[in-house]
Order: structure tokens, then C-alpha cells, then sequence
């Protein structure tokens, strides 16, 4: 990427009035030099099947040429026309609950060949229109694609057939799902029933990992027609979202990542967040750490909030602190989901750059500096490279098993509950990482690897994590780590399993911890934060040395944290659910441990330090205070400047930033 | 109406032994002079196809007739019999969960030919035969008419067409109702898709108005079936309920009350409220203005509580407080659901008048004393005019679009909560009021019009509240007024809109109050109650006074509360969701600027005051109190005499009341 | 039964890897001398339709025997094969949410002839296989059955025809069951609606008859079957469960325990309970006490937990404490679900005696120590006789009634709430009760009967009670009993109906209490006990004595409890939901003036008393610990042994027991 991209979705074909010019002006005043545009009107640009009609993207094209901003176009694949459905109904995905029934986005079957035809005709006709247009700099197909829970007869069918590859016989597969558990044996391929109302995690689990290679095959079949006509310099891109609880919060369990940005040139993601007195930044650092590792790369965030769905507008300052912060995570672009705010329909209080009334408002006179400085920093800000010594290991195998074999009938805790339990106090600690899935090769580039609720994981990857320990490297597991194979078929050996050597412990019981504290507050984090929620694994130390006990009057035999020397390296492992105090003191130690701490650590949330090194090889480093009061602190590295203001920073000088503020220090 | 009507429900053929001369020789010395039957027997009165017998029916009118107890004879439409739906399962309606099931009542499609042809051919005969019958003095047409979500194909058909009729054109409808947005653009008229799973709001509120209308038409086709047998002095009235929170909370979304009641010739209503310790009058005096107001006239209460559902039963006085209240309203009738409590099948908890024993109990021996004092005091109070200075304009269309776009993810308060926070103020202050809908075509009579949420207005609505302050009149809009126009398609202009230059304001953030309260709490109403919650708009005043702001870090520059000189009149403008408190205050001003307060409103809740004039031109004033302790107020009119008692009043002269008690002062 | 039994449900089929032979040395090693076999694996013995394999079976029964181990053989026809679903997919209980789907057991339509036509065959082939084998000595036909609601149009053919067998006429039907309301009347069989949306009580509490007498004759039908091959000496049983809370906690409203059980040689249950600090032993002894009455002779704990589902792994010194007391019910054999856990699946965290990992544990380790007394020590405690003076009498019919009409909107109390609020203190206070049902002919044998909420009763029922107290025994009755008939007619009397006379007492009113107590706390339980909650009744006593007032500003002149002489016995009735601690004052006051109250008595929960004789004719007296902390307690019996320890016991020595402790005296 040559220069930094602040962006907006632009919908023209939403407009209530003619607009296009009046935008155009105001987009160019905010520095906003990239639209996103066409993925969700399909029905506008093809009204009858076979009738086309791209005036809108024509128009928009031209106009943003002539004002030197650029275009990102959609194909308007997620969203099906009125009279596809009419005419055939059963592109609509069916699923557990049964068909489909038109009205939202993202209710078809991606497999379903009609769907397919009519999408490859209008992905053609419209990228072949476009491709050659100045203003294109590159496509996104398709939006937050995911698999939509299809799981009609015609996918069944297909399973079945994935299955028949997977496994050499239905012995096999009888044996390794467990099948003979409540009569649900297969003894012949033709009996195979639909999975819908499955009991059997292995088997449920499989169809989930179906259904998300179908997502990773229907994506990569969009980039190949798109690259048909993708010209030099142009790029290619999918707009990944994350687990929804009303704001990205974790990983998506209905796409792989990383096995489906392979064929794209470049990852984005779209990134939404509490705001106001909840904004932490954690999500933009964690949906970036994800997209960053995708490709080892930059990536774009093709969209976030403006003001935000219902009231979350942000307060003076957060527009800049946020922007700046997906920059300090790898991101070349920050781009807004959506310039005007909606007059109809459903996100009508999702609100974009402009509130309806299309007027200047705060949060825009906001983004006018942002453009501004993204413009004038764009050389010194563009292409950070990020190179962590610490990486998350997480797996959307893991995820789905948790899914099924969680924590105990009264919890609503999943995976990503564990995932940002631990992912939460790096960030707090100012600890960069990576946020890998277990298709990552090799780990030789990391110090620590932090790996929570591993549960269900093959052989091979419990080997490869040990071997990485043997050689020298670090572990934090959480509890429910390698407890079954990566087919859910828990391990029959003493628990962790394969990991147990490694961490120098065994158990087999396990309990919900009800009044449950660590022995002696070992990490002297206070009485409220010395306790055991959710779940506890009654472990006995073989060769490791123990970390912490529990306090129990029945299992205070017991060891809940513990660490052990293999080979050279060390694996610890938390056996229980604690408090994000006591988790931060173990990673603490371990980050400590293996030497990965240094001057930005011994700072901490709310000022958060990011660091990367930009294309004149400069370490850039970003100061963000996510606090409604003023922080300050002493520059504990060497000369620099301040890019933002252009004053020059010497070692230990007191730096200030205002509520909500940001400063950039170039290193000299 | 030349008395006052004292009822019940009355349903012979429930009846678990004989008990027709004895139920009529109790409901004598209860003072009951007429009863509704019919309504809901359908399967009784046709047990075959074709095959009919009123055997029950003219039982009932003869002994009813001897013993001089008037009739309302019911269309038993609501409830279809067995035979008719294993014929034609069809007639069940379709809604968005699916076919329908037989079992409870008020679940057929109100459009289907079968189930008209069949409802014709019953009313026909049922009420052919009665309608000379002395003892006949009205009809009730169906029974708390709904559309009951029909929603199949036939209905769907009839919609488009609906749309085709409203719309000149695809073009205009795609562009009123936002249809490009995520492909939703209907470019066929053969591509219109069923609505049960539409996302786009302008588009499912515009199904919602097409069902009600189901309803208008529904109950404006009974009613001309009904006229043609009508005798003279005989009426036609429908029993509308209201929406149902486990009792009659607010506006029903389901009909249109106004429209719906325009061929009837009196309007009835039912009221269902909680009691003993939370009895407060409030829906009492809610459902009867509406009642009262939709024809400008008395109404009847067909139905409402004798010891009621689950455990209501209520605590001595209070079934009089009760009864004089609803009269208090301007109800010509007061009737219990139902005379006895059910032995069988689905509301057997919901009791009667009698229990289950039918034997004399408390309640029934408190109606006694009720049918007594309406017998002597039916000429004073019978008829009782009420000319009301306030008025709060509610909206279906408003109430349907807050479904749509209420306040954020986690609260469930919708638009009645909205109207009731104000109403309930206006009636705990004694104002009394009237309740009226966008069709009321003269705002003329009134001094305030108090406006809750008009989320969903026509340009024409609100130019005509505009011209009604400019004019001199007084209103108190709520935040989220003006908003959007009658498709829920959200103005382009600064809000709140048209109303913007009368209010004096403008804005275009909004934000969900977190901790928010009224800087220095203009109204004095002490920290508990000086909150904000749900919902705060961020108020730039223009012209308007600032009543209150906003007491917050980054909010503190917006106005919460403003008022407006416009015309000769004030605008008051409510931009945030206070407690009852504060809006009490802002009310109290209101009410006082326009010079509607006067001595009544000294006194309050729990002390109620409700006047009128009746037929000999005198003022009648009833107190009330609401409450488990004496009250007592020094009379502030001048003399009259308390109709109950016989007492002679002066002015001044402390008057106190019982607990629950009741006083009914005419003026001399 | 000629010795204790302590045995775990096995199964071959699931194994990871061959185990046989391993099992069977740890099942010798702690004592195990049954297990269970074959009861969910149906797809495994036959793989496909026609074709089958008892491989599993063969292998096991073989090596059972060898080892001396016996075997309980399950007809394995509550799980479907997916061979089955696929050819004949009816086979599917269609139930009021629509056609089943595949997957989980306990699915299909125990009325369908396409299973009942497999169920026989494979019961046949696998009953007549293994019949003769010298391990076998019992059987257990399906497992857990229930209804499982079907309720298909089959089904609902078959209950026109047990209604029009039931009732001489539609009229007297239509009568009988209030269908006049909501125009609901049937007026030629033809026209009888699906149930499935009937809002008649009346008529869904039939059809919930109906579906229990299918269990009933379906499994007759199976026991008729396997009766054919079952040899001398052998058994056959049925496990029954209870209504699921998480854990057996009350009656199961889907089967009829006492109607189902007549055909079997032996009653058998399954019981799960809460564990650790929760364990309380109320479960084992209410499921034991209904499992013992159904015969009135001793019974099979078929199923139980070791380690129990999610994390209830028990304390030590628990799994025996839980043992003992399954045995000081009555129960002859206690068998754990099971012996190893599940690597796949489902119930992978419902573990067994053994955890994934196959090892010795401590829950194992206990087992060991329970199977060496058991077998040293089941001369002495095999076949335990207990006569118990008290009885609980519960009724289906009852459940159901209350099911559709229970409290209020918003208690989610059911019928076993109120069933377990007596049944809990009687329990704690160590009084032995039957737990009976009106099928039971005689009262001959008791003093006592608890009655908890008998609200559909016939008359003749009420008769029977009426006559047992005129005869001079007790009885306490719970609000709601004798209110309506067994059709669930309310009764058009004075409640309580019948039993008025013999309670003294009369009412027709009842309200939801809140902030109700009883006057002047008569039973000196302390202001927080002494409260009322979720339902009251407003009584007037006749010729009651007044036990307890209600304490409310209206309500204070109705009586809450009461008590009256009838012939020479006499007849107490709780009106109101109390709190624990006053239904078990009211229920000590009974047994005392019953004579039902001896040292045993006075000793009280968590010290535990149960007692019966044994073969040798001496009194047995288990003594429990149901607490974490020690107790003691002087022996009031006579000389003994504690056959634990062998030590002489005298009276009125001091007997300490450690936490979760259990001693066994047999008295000489």
C-alpha cells in the first residue's frame, strides 16, 4: 500500500435526494480519500433477472475519479434480489429451523448452483465493467460471508459425501465418533441421517467444519472470477467479521480465518466496539491481531463505527484515539461503516459519518482531522511492521468443541469468553501479539505461545506445542486444554493428554468450584480476586512445581496453577477459571519469565503502548490513553518526535495526554 | 342512554347445573339490569354445519324480559366452532410462526370467504331472531376484534395490491420505503415477496396499518349486517381491548380504535387492572378516555373485573371505587366479566362475580350496594358530559414505528410506555383529558395537546401542530417526536423535524444516558429522581428556553428540556426519558402557563378528582381515594350535595374519606 | 433377592480399545456383581434391518460369568437405529412442535406398528438368545420410557376412540369438559379436533392421561414378550425416572409409576442428585420411598450417580453415605451410570466410576470399600422390611391439573414443589412414609396421610380420604386439594369440595399474598419463616380450630391452617404456601398427636435416621450424616452391633459419626 486509506461505505443508491456532488465536497473536506461501494445492492443493479442497470456505480465511479478518491467495489453477492427468491425459492438456505423466508441479508444457501449462477453472472458483469476504471483500486466479494447455517437435504448430501472421503469406512467412523452411543451407529452410507438434530458432538462439530470450508470454497471461487479481471495494482480483499454480542467480540466460529483469506491479496475485517465510558480499544487490537496474522501482513479495516449503531456516539477525542489505534495495530486503512445514516429500513440507527441530516456534526468536524493528519503522516504511518515474540493460539476447532462439552448447565461462558480472558491482560500489559490458528507452521519466531481451552486438538498439534516447549519456548494453557482429539473423542490417557508430560501434571476429575479461593492469595491479588469460578480440574503435580492451591476443604490436595521445565523451555498451565487479576499475574510471570518485558510494560491499560517499525525502518511507537482523565508518564526510550504535534521527545521526559488522547513518537 | 346500565357476562350454556331463575333472582338484588350473552358460543348455537339452535339464547331473553334485565345480544364470530375448521382447516390463520391450530378463540383469517360466509349466515340468524325481542336493547359485534396476525398468501395477495393502489409506482415505493437497501428493491410487481420476514421497517409498519384496516373493515361489514335488523333505540357497539400486560396497559397496536369505531353507534370497551395494593384508577381512567373520546361521547364497559383473574380479588370498597370511577370517566355502563367463575377449561381462574359455589360472597354482596346507589343515583349520573382543555395525541402508526426504532438493545419499554409516563402524571394531577388519534380533525376546543413519541407523522400532522401553537396553543412533545414521516422513512432535515422552528431546537446525535442526570436539578425533585435513562437527544437550542441540561462530562453542552414561545402559543420539548418526577414538573408548568389548573388540581393522587356536568346541567364532582389510608381535602367549591350520603356540602368544609372511599359531590 | 447387588451399567460398544478383560479385574476389585448391558445400542445389535449382531453381547455375558459377575440384559428399544429412521422416518414421534428429527434417543412413537414391529423382533432375538445364558438374571425392558409426547394424527385417532369409549355421548362430553366455552363444543365425533392447541384444561389434562396409559400398555406389551423366554429365577424390570431438574426431583408427569409397574417382578429407578455441600439425601429417599410403595417391597437403584454429570463429583466419604441410604430405603441393589465415561457423544461430562482415563480414582477407590461390606454384610441387610404409619399421596392426575392451573403469572412452581415441600420436612424431621398413589386400595395400614395439593380428585377418592379420617386416622391436606374433580371440573360447591365437612373449613375466595404473615408467628419460627407466599386461600372455619390467621390489614379475618375432629380422627388443612419451617411445625404437631413420634424424631436432619428389619427378624437402624462437620448423639435404642465396625453398641451411649458419615446398627 503506498499511503494510508480513510474510507466510507457510500450507498448513492440509498440517497433520499441527489447528493452526489454535496458528498463528494464534504468527503474530500474530511480527508476521506476511499469509498467502498455496490456490495449490497444486487437488486438495484440487476432489477430483473438478466436486466442490468450499474448507473449508480457508473456515476459514483466517475465523480470519485474526478475527486481523486478512490473505489473499492463490492460484488453484491450476500444480499439476493426479490426475484431470485420468487422465482426460486429454494435458494434460500434451509436450516434446522427449516427454510428460509426472504428478507434479510445473508439467507442463502451458498452451495445452492442457482444462487451460484446468478451470482457468477452479475460478479462478471460487474467487475468486467469496472476493472478498468481509474478509480478502482481493488474489490471486496461478497460481506461477512458465513455459512448461514445451510443445511438443507442438498448439503446433507454433500456431507455425506465429505464424510465418505474422510473416512475409509463406516467401522472407522463409527469407532472414532463414538456412534454406537444411543443407537446412533451408520452401517451403511445410505442410512446417514441428517445431522440437524444430532446429539453426537464429533459428529455436529464435523458438519460445523464442513460448513465452514463451504465458506472458505465459496470465497475462494468469488476471488477467482474477480482476479479474471483484477488489473495491475489492483487488489482483492473479503470483509470478515467477528462473534457478534453486539459488538465484535471474539473469534467468528462460522468462517475460518485463515483458511479463507488465503486466495485474497490482502485481509480486512470489520471492527465494531463499545464506545464512551466503555471504549477500551481491545477490540480494535484484537480484530486487528487477527487480520494482521492472517497473512503475517497489513490489512484494512473496511468497516467501523462513526457514531455507531443506537447511541454510541463518541466522545470528543475518541474518533482520533480509535483511528490512530487500528494504525498502531497494522491497519492501512480505517474506514467507516457508513458515510450517511440510513432513512429506512433496518440499521436505520446505525448511524454513519452524517446523521440524516446529512449536516456537519461533531464526530464528522472530528474526522476532518483525522483525514487531515492520515494525509500528512501517511509516509511515516503506512506499512508499520509489527513483529511480536508473543502469539495467542486459538482454533475454530477448539471454539465449536467448547460449543458442545462447555462449562456446566447454569453458564453462559463459551471460548472467546477464555480467549479474551487471557487476550484482555496482554493487551492491558501492553504484551503485542499474534492471534494464530493452528494452520500456522511454525512457532520459531515466538517467545511465548498463550493457548486457552485447547480442547479439542489432534496429536500433531499437542506434539509440535510440546516440541516447542522442549526447544526452549513458553506455554500458558488454560484449563480444558488437549482434552480431546480434534474430533472431539476425549482422550482415554491421564488428562491433559498428550500436554501432560510437558506440563508436568495429571488429572481426572473435575469439578465446579462453588466457594473456591486460591490457598495463601499466592498472588496477593485481594480476597475479591482470589477467586475460582466456573470450572476446576482437581490436578496432581507430577515434575511441576506448584503455583497455586486451591482452598477447599475436600480439594485443597489440589493443584490449580502450576509450571514445568521441559527441555528448555517451561509450560504452565491454569487449571481453573480465575479472575482476570490472577490470570494477568501468571502471564506476568511468564512474559517476565521469557523475557518479554521491557520499558512499555511497566506501563499499563489505561495508557496503552503499540509499537512497530515503519518503511524508513523507524520504531514507531503509539501512546493511547483510554481514560477520561489525564495521563502522564516518563519516556522511557530514547529521542524521538512526536508526530502529531512535531515537537521532539527526549529520554524521560514527562509526556501528557489529555483524556482520550494519542501520541505518536517516531524514534531517532 | 336514559339510565345507567349495571351488568355482567352471562353464559347459560356454561352452566354446570340449572340455574337460570336462581342466577336472575341474585343478579335482581344485585341491582344488575342488563346482560351480554352470546358472544362466544358459537358451536352452541350451530352444532352442525347448517344446523342451528338458539334454545339457549331464547331462554335466556324470556326470563331475562320477566325479570326486566336488558340484553346485548353478541355475534358469537371470535371463536370458531370444531366442525368448520375440520372442513377448512383453512380458515385458521396463517401468521408468521406458521398454519394455525385449532383450540383457543381469535385465531381464524378475519378475510377468509369461508369464514365470512359462515359468520354472515349465524349473524343472520341470530340476530333476525332476536332483534324484536323486547329485552333486546343492543348488539356487540365480535369481541375484542384483532387482525390476529394473518399474514398467509391470500393476505399477502391482498396487500400488494393494497401497495400497487397506494403507490403510482414501483419506482416511488422503493425510493419512500429505502427497498435498495441490502436488495431489497421490489421491481416487479410479480417479484412483491411475502412481508412476515422483511427487515425494512417502512415496509412491515406499512403491514401492520393494511392488517388494521383488516380489522376496520372486518368489524364495518358486521356492523351493516347487524343495522339491517336493528330495531329503534336499539345500538350496535364493538368491545375493544387495549395492549395487555397481564391487565389493559396501553394503546392496542392491533386496531385502530378511532377508525374502527365509526360505525358503531357507541363505543365499549373492556378494562382489566390490577388491584388491592396497586389498585390506582389509572387504567380505568386511561381505557375510558380513550373510549369516550374516539366518539366524543359516553361510553359503555362491557367487561372488566369482578374479583378477576389469578388473585385480584378485591379489597372492600374497592369494587365501588371501582364502579364510580369508571362512571367518574364518562361510562353509561359498568359490566362484570362475567357473572360466575368457570368450573372447566382455559379461564377458570379468571373469576366472577360469584366463585365457583355461587354463593353470596364479599364482592357480590359489595355489588349490592352498587346496583343500589346506580338504581337511585341514575339520573344525576347517567349521561355525564366531559369537555376536556388537555389532550394527549396518541398514534397507532407512532406506536407500530417505536417497535420498529425503540431505544437500544437491552430495553424493553415500547410506546406505551411513553404515553402512559405522561398520562399517568396528567392523572395523578387531577388534568383531566382526552385521548385522541391523528384523525381528529379540530384541535380547536383544546388548550394543551400533550404528545408522546410521535416517531411516525405525516408533514401535514405536524404542520398542523405547529399552526395549533402558533395559534396559541400549548404542547409537551417527548424526544423521539417528529422523527420520521408516516412511512418511518426518517427526515433528511435536522431534527426534530417539522416541529424543529415551533420547538426552537435542533439536533442530530442521540445517545443512551449512562449516569446522566439534570444539571442541578431544575425541577427539585432530589437526586434519586433528577436521572436520565433510555434515551437523550443532544439539544441545541435555537430560539427555546433551556429548562434543563444535561449533567455530564461530554454532554454538559446540550440541552435536555426546552420550551418554546411560536405564535402566540409554547412549545415545550422533552428530549429525554426522565423519571416521573421531573416530567410531573415540566407538565405542572405547562399546565399552569396555559391556565388549566385550578383548585382540583391542588389536590393529587391518591386523592382523585374527575368532573363533569350531567343532564340537569349540574357540575358533578367525584373524589376518590386511592388508598389504604383516610384522606380528607377541605371542600374548594362551593355548595352542593354528596349524592351518596344525601349530605349537604358547603364550601370549605373538610370532607374525608374512608379508605377507598368514594364522595360524589353535584354543585348546586 | 437372595443377596445385595452393587453393580454398573456396561457397555462394551463404546470402548476406545479392548478392555474386557481389565474391566472385569477393577469391577471384581471393588465388589461389582451385576452389571447392566444392552439397553442403548439397538444400531449395534442390529446394523442393519433384518441383520443382526449380538457379538458384544455374547462376549460379555461370557466373561461376566466366568468372573461370576451377573447380568441385567436391556431390550435396547428406547434409541432408534438410523437404518429404521431412514426407511420408515414416521417411526418419528410427531409431537405439537411437528415431526421429530434424528438424533437423540426417546424420539419415536411408542404406538407406531413400524416400531413395535422391529421392537419385537429385536427383542425376541435378543431375549431368546440369551435367556438360557447362566449369567442372566434379570431383565430390563427399554429404559426410562415416557410418551415422549406423541401426539400425531395417529395418536389423536386412537384418544377419539378412548374418549368415545369413555363417554356415553358428546353431550355428556361436551358437559363434562366445559367445551361450550370459547365455542370449543364437539358435536359429532367426526369434528374432534387434534389436541395438540386445545386450551382446555380438561381435555389436555385427558390427553396427558391417554399418552400415560400408552406407556403403560407399551410396556405390558414388552414384558408379555420377554415373560416368554424368561427362565426360573429371573426377573424382569423397568428403570423409571423422575421429573428432571437437573436431578430426580419429583414425580414424573409422563408415566404412571404405580399402573406401569404391575406387570414387572421388580420395581427399579434410576436417581441423580445434587452432591458435595447440596447433597442432602432427600432424593434417594423420595425416589426410593416411590419405588418401595409401588410393590410395597424392595427395589433396584438400577441407575445412580459415581461421578456424576458435570462437576458433582462427590466428597469423600459421600459415595458411601449415598450407598447406605439407598439400602436403609429399601433398595437391594445399587448400580452405578456407569462404569467408565464417555469418550464421544453427548453424556461425555456425565461421568462414571472411572474417568476417560480408565484409572483408578478416589471415587473408584470408595466403590472398592462399598463393595466389601456389601458383600460381608448383605445377610444382614438384604431384603429390608419397612413398615411405615405415614403415607404421601401423590397423584398424576394432580401434576397435571396443576399444570394448567397452577399459581400466578410469574411462580414457576409446579406440583412437585408443593409434593416436595411436605415431603422434604417430613423427611428431615425422620419420619418413614410411603409416597402412594390413589390407586392405592387400602389406608388401612397408615395413621398418617400427607395430602400436598390434590386438586383433581373424583369423589369417590374424597370419599375414601373422608372415611380414613372418620376411622380415626390423620390426614394433612395442602391448599388446593378436593377443588376439582378428575376431569378437572372445579367443583360447584364450597371448597374444598368434599372434604369441607371433615376439614371444618369452607372458602370461595383466594388471592396471591404479598407481604402476608401469620398472626402473632404461631408457630414460633421467626419473623423471616413466618411468612406467606404464592397462593392463599381465604377460610372460614366451620367447625375448625384455627391454627394460624392470616396478619393482613384485610385478610386478618380468614384463617390460614386449620384443624378439626371428623368421627375419631382428625383433618388438618394448610391453605396458604408456607415457608419450610411452618409446614414442618404443622406436620411434627400431627405426627405427635398421631402417636407417629419417637426418639428417632427427635434426633433431625442432617443426622438422618432410617430403620426396617431384616431377614433375621432384627430392627435395623442406619444412622446418616448428611453435613460436612460432625455430629453425635446418644443411642435411645437398646443393645446392638455396628456392623461397619462390629462394635457393641448400648443404650444410650454416645455414637459419633464423621462428616458424611453412616453407622448400621442392628438392634439384638
Amino acid at each position: 500500500m503506498d499511503k494510508l486509506l480513510y474510507g466510507v461505505a457510500y450507498y448513492d443508491e440509498y440517497m433520499p435526494y441527489e447528493r452526489l456532488d454535496k458528498d463528494i465536497q464534504m468527503m474530500k473536506e474530511a480527508g476521506i480519500n476511499v469509498v467502498r461501494i455496490a456490495e449490497s445492492t444486487w437488486s438495484t443493479h440487476e432489477p430483473q433477472n438478466g436486466v442490468f442497470d450499474f448507473t449508480s456505480v457508473d456515476r459514483v465511479l466517475d465523480a470519485m475519479h474526478a475527486a481523486g478518491i478512490h473505489v473499492i467495489v463490492g460484488t453484491p453477492t450476500y444480499a439476493v434480489p426479490t426475484w431470485m427468491v420468487k422465482e426460486h425459492p429454494d435458494v434460500l438456505a434451509t436450516t434446522a429451523q427449516g427454510p428460509g423466508k426472504y428478507g434479510a441479508r445473508q439467507i442463502m444457501d451458498i452451495t445452492h448452483p442457482t444462487y451460484l449462477f446468478y451470482a457468477e453472472r452479475i460478479i462478471r458483469k460487474l467487475i468486467s465493467r469496472v476493472s478498468k476504471h481509474p478509480a478502482v483500486i481493488g474489490y471486496q466479494t461478497d460481506n461477512e460471508t458465513k455459512h448461514y447455517n445451510t443445511a438443507g437435504d442438498n448439503v446433507q448430501l454433500q456431507f455425506v459425501k465429505y464424510m465418505r472421503n474422510k473416512f475409509s469406512s463406516l467401522d472407522e467412523l463409527n469407532k472414532e465418533f463414538g456412534l454406537d452411543y444411543w443407537s446412533n451407529r451408520i452401517n451403511s452410507w445410505e442410512d446417514f441421517p441428517s445431522v440437524v438434530g444430532t446429539i453426537n458432538g464429533s459428529l455436529g462439530a464435523e458438519f460445523a467444519k464442513f460448513q465452514r470450508q463451504l465458506v472458505t470454497d465459496f470465497l475462494a471461487w468469488q476471488v477467482g472470477i474477480v482476479n479474471e479481471y483484477k488489473q495491475d495494482g489492483q487488489f482483492v480483499t473479503q470483509n470478515f467479521d467477528f462473534e457478534w454480542r453486539g459488538y465484535s467480540y471474539g473469534i467468528q466460529g462460522d468462517v475460518d480465518h485463515f483458511a479463507a483469506s488465503r486466495p485474497f491479496d490482502i485481509t480486512s475485517v470489520d471492527i465494531y466496539h463499545p464506545s464512551q465510558d466503555e471504549l477500551t480499544g481491545i477490540e480494535i487490537s484484537f480484530g486487528g491481531d487477527v487480520a494482521r496474522s492472517t497473512k503475517q501482513s497489513n490489512y484494512l479495516v473496511l468497516e467501523t463505527e462513526a457514531q455507531a449503531f443506537w447511541h454510541w456516539v463518541p466522545y470528543p477525542g475518541q474518533l482520533r484515539l480509535q483511528a490512530f489505534s487500528h494504525l498502531a495495530s497494522g491497519a492501512n486503512m480505517v474506514a467507516y461503516w457508513h458515510w450517511h445514516s440510513l432513512h429506512n429500513s433496518f440499521e436505520t440507527y446505525w448511524k454513519g459519518l452524517l446523521s440524516h441530516d446529512f449536516e456537519p456534526n461533531p464526530v464528522y468536524n472530528e474526522a476532518k482531522t483525522i483525514g487531515s493528519d492520515f494525509a500528512r503522516l501517511s509516509p511515516k504511518l503506512v506499512n508499520l511492521k509489527k513483529t511480536n515474540r508473543v502469539a495467542v493460539l486459538f482454533s475454530n476447532e477448539a471454539l465449536t468443541s467448547i460449543k458442545w462439552f462447555g462449562f456446566n448447565f447454569t453458564s453462559d461462558k463459551n471460548y472467546n469468553d477464555v480467549v479474551r480472558w487471557m487476550y484482555d491482560e496482554l493487551y492491558k500489559m501492553n504484551i503485542g501479539c499474534d492471534l494464530i490458528d493452528p494452520s500456522v507452521e511454525s512457532y520459531a519466531d515466538y517467545d511465548v505461545l498463550v493457548v486457552p481451552a485447547l480442547y479439542a486438538a489432534s496429536d500433531a498439534l499437542l506434539e509440535k506445542l510440546n516440541q516447542f516447549v522442549q526447544d526452549g519456548g513458553h506455554i500458558v494453557y488454560s484449563f480444558k486444554s488437549g482434552f480431546a482429539n480434534e474430533h472431539i473423542k476425549v482422550r482415554s490417557t491421564r488428562q491433559p493428554g498428550l500436554i501432560s508430560e510437558a506440563c508436568g501434571i495429571s488429572y481426572n476429575l473435575f469439578v465446579e468450584p462453588k466457594h473456591v479461593a486460591l490457598r495463601d492469595d499466592p498472588f496477593g491479588v485481594g480476597e475479591e480476586h482470589n477467586q475460582v469460578h466456573t470450572w476446576m480440574e482437581l490436578i496432581t503435580p507430577t515434575t511441576a512445581e506448584v503455583l497455586a492451591w486451591y482452598d477447599h476443604p475436600h480439594w485443597g490436595e489440589y493443584a490449580a496453577i502450576t509450571q514445568n521445565n521441559y527441555g528448555t523451555g517451561k509450560a504452565t498451565y491454569v487449571g481453573c477459571y480465575t479472575s482476570a487479576a490472577v490470570i494477568r499475574k501468571v502471564l506476568e510471570r511468564v512474559m517476565k519469565e521469557a523475557g518479554v518485558w521491557g520499558a512499555d510494560q511497566e506501563l499499563a491499560f489505561p495508557l496503552i503502548v503499540k509499537t512497530g517499525v515503519n518503511d524508513q525502518g523507524h520504531t514507531i511507537r503509539y501512546y493511547f490513553n483510554y481514560s477520561d482523565a489525564p495521563v502522564s508518564f516518563k519516556n522511557p526510550h530514547g529521542e524521538g518526535t512526536e508526530l502529531l504535534s512535531g515537537d521532539s521527545i527526549v529520554a524521560g521526559q514527562e509526556i501528557k495526554l489529555e483524556r482520550w488522547g494519542v501520541r505518536i513518537i517516531e524514534q531517532h
